[in-house]
């Protein structure tokens, strides 16, 4: 949080030579085109204050004119190759949501199974969609096939068609945020079984289930950190420079082995440390 | 682009109940969670003029504090579980930016003998790449084992740690934009060879390299759209309602067969026409 708020301070502080002024030469030889202080607040504000949202969704309808913006906004995210491989099933139907909200309860009762003692218990007190909930729900797909069979720039990395739908979620998902929107991405379905209840055809991908709807606030914090379940780790040991393991964060850290240990070490504080030996963070 | 302008005037008409008024009570029993209006639409014009940038790159450096703004941002994109799967190795040295350099010639020489004869004349005008003009290079890795064996949300769906990641990218890649920064993602790497130049370790997974740096300008349109490698799919044939082929775009179109038409029909001016009749866009 702290890193968040020095974040938005900094945006306001243009006499360190950090942020180009937009319009002034002193980085570019033309003009600059950054934002506005005022509307790289905003972005920020998109970012930070997105959440995967489960709970306080209320009735009001989205209308059709807002839904189609969010949708526009998922459009607009690149794709290789200029593919485009989105579509987008909007759901309203109760019954359907029931009969996902189905697939949902099955597929929850397996994975509940995998915790043992309070980590069960923790798990099944909490709330993991709203489906029935939200007004809307969203269906985002992948056709993988689409643009024929030689997509440019998927050659190498098949997955890029994936990937690039993923960046449509995530425009959708701010573009909500901004709209006062909450979205929550159900990822504990049978993709398979979902697509036979809204008839996507077999050659095409389930990539995400959204539940969208205006709510009664935003949390400050994601629920899965709010309840103990995880922590959020330091950006700084995220950071290599150069390449892997040289952090500017921590000398003595190690690879990946590491970030499993923090994982695992709640309740010692040693997120609060990281915090401030954070160089990057300062 | 006629789609993208309505959209931003859209914002500005408050009068027709589409837009909650942050603060007004009309939608919500209480406050309003929406952006004011500038807020708005500044979210709405970093996710419309993002560009994947390969040309134009200034040598100008990112400062350390505008580029930990940027992985900060990538940082709080939402992870399956609260993993945050994520690592940044961040790349300004000439000599790496060579060696991955030659490893995307490598590959694209690969690439490009796929196509025959004028797409492929097209396909090698194309500039794909500004590994070496971009002051900054990011690749941004998954570490798939990260969190433990069973990680909430993951069960049905393994791939949702590489999804949360793109988010992250996503995320990374609208901030630059209001910063003034173009990203580009490089997707014609051999990532396993990658993996050998920058020393990421075997388990953890390659998802994305990224040339950022400040541009001369950033382009109105997709490169691939201006080249006429593709068209924009009127984001109308992309919508379905409460299952899949129920569109309100144009009812006689049927399934994903349609869109690789759509592709295929270059020149014929559907796309246009298209965008006439589409309700949705109106």
């Amino acid at each position: 949080m702290r890193g968040k708020a020095r974040i938005i301070r900094g945006l306001q502080s243009h006499g360190n030579g950090a942020v180009p002024k937009p319009g002034a030469s002193r980085h570019h030889n033309g003009a600059s085109h950054a934002f506005t202080m005022v509307e790289r607040k905003a972005v920020y504000r998109a970012i930070f204050e997105r959440r995967d949202v489960r709970r306080n969704f209320l009735p009001t309808a989205i209308p059709n004119r807002v839904l189609t913006r969010l949708l526009t906004a998922a459009h607009h995210a690149g794709s290789v190759g200029f593919m485009q491989p989105w579509d987008f099933v909007v759901i309203r139907d109760r019954s359907t949501k029931r009969a996902v909200k189905r697939l949902f309860d099955e597929a929850n009762a397996g994975a509940a199974v995998r915790y043992t003692g309070s980590r069960a218990n923790l798990y099944r007190s909490l709330k993991l969609e709203g489906i029935e909930e939200a007004p809307v729900n969203i269906c985002v797909t992948c056709s993988r096939r689409r643009g024929g069979p030689h997509v440019l720039g998927r050659a190498t990395v098949r997955e890029t068609d994936l990937y690039s739908t993923c960046c449509a979620v995530q425009n959708l998902w701010l573009a909500a945020r901004a709209e006062g929107i909450g979205v929550g991405w159900v990822s504990i379905l049978d993709h398979e079984a979902l697509k036979r209840v809204i008839g996507v055809p077999k050659s095409v991908t389930v990539l995400a289930y959204l539940c969208l709807g205006y709510v009664a606030g935003f949390e400050a914090r994601p629920d899965l950190e709010t309840a103990g379940w995880r922590k959020r780790i330091p950006v700084g040991r995220l950071i290599h420079y150069e390449s892997w393991g040289n952090r500017a964060h921590d000398k003595r850290e190690n690879g990946d082995a590491h970030h499993q240990g923090l994982h695992e070490n709640r309740g010692r504080g040693k997120n609060q440390a990281g915090r401030r030996a954070a160089g990057l963070e300062r």
